[in-house]
């Protein structure tokens, strides 16, 4: 069966962080749900690009399971999804049952915020490093890192 | 005075090529406008994400001036492109002009349908490399390339 991943999309996301991320993963044959905090509506991203989510996050089972969520960047999409009881509660779910949680430039401030995976290694847009770094994360300078 | 750039979107076109396009020249504060084929509805993309556009190409003027027209890829976008008149007469003009022309993936050959830069050198995907050799372009191997 093919793996299947969340995409969370929020007022002022990073367009390409959740563009690119939702075109390669499709190209790798996962099944990609692009789902938006604010219901069915447009999203207008962090450079004026609008977007249709495919599901609106409340439509979304808490008990839902994916093989990956994603959480792109774009630092005022984060404060969104950081705000949201919807979003903490999908990424315990996940947690606890150690499905794979992505996070992209800014996006570990949401991770933190809502106490996702803290004391593992994280990397990030260095403008958001000493917050993590303060929240408990070990910091990785890599592009990209897994724990 | 800030550069304009008017980039062309299609149902089809390669989601990333359009937005990572929007959102790099966006952060080098250059004016774009995503202007649609069909209109101001949203389009969907080759990998299924749906955009909704700036504007239609059908309320931008033949004579309108931008600095650059770029023509994202994505085979079935370039195709529904290549079959516009109105493409073709913005082109022209801007190849009249003397403007930057910008094509990538599969972009090129909407340029070569509708007779732009006949001659010159350009790059692409190399899925259709061969059409663009056949069209009488000079064929480039870099990533990308300028002429």
């Amino acid at each position: 069966m093919a793996k299947t991943c969340l995409v969370l999309l929020a007022e002022g996301s990073e367009e390409t962080e959740v563009v690119a991320s939702v075109d390669t993963l499709r190209r790798a044959e996962i099944n990609v749900t692009l789902a938006s905090l604010h219901g069915k509506d447009p999203v207008t991203c962090s450079r004026g690009v609008i977007i249709v989510p495919d599901a609106s996050l409340d439509d979304i089972d808490d008990e839902a399971v994916y093989d990956v969520i994603l959480v792109p960047g774009g630092l005022k999409g984060v404060e969104n999804l950081s705000q949201s009881p919807k979003v903490a509660r999908l990424l315990k779910n996940h947690e606890k049952r150690g499905s794979i949680i992505a996070a992209i430039c800014a996006g570990p401030l949401c991770l933190m915020t809502h106490s996702i995976g803290l004391g593992k290694k994280v990397t990030s847009h260095p403008s958001v490093q000493d917050k993590l770094v303060a929240g408990g994360y070990q910091y990785s300078e890599q592009i990209a890192c897994k724990d």
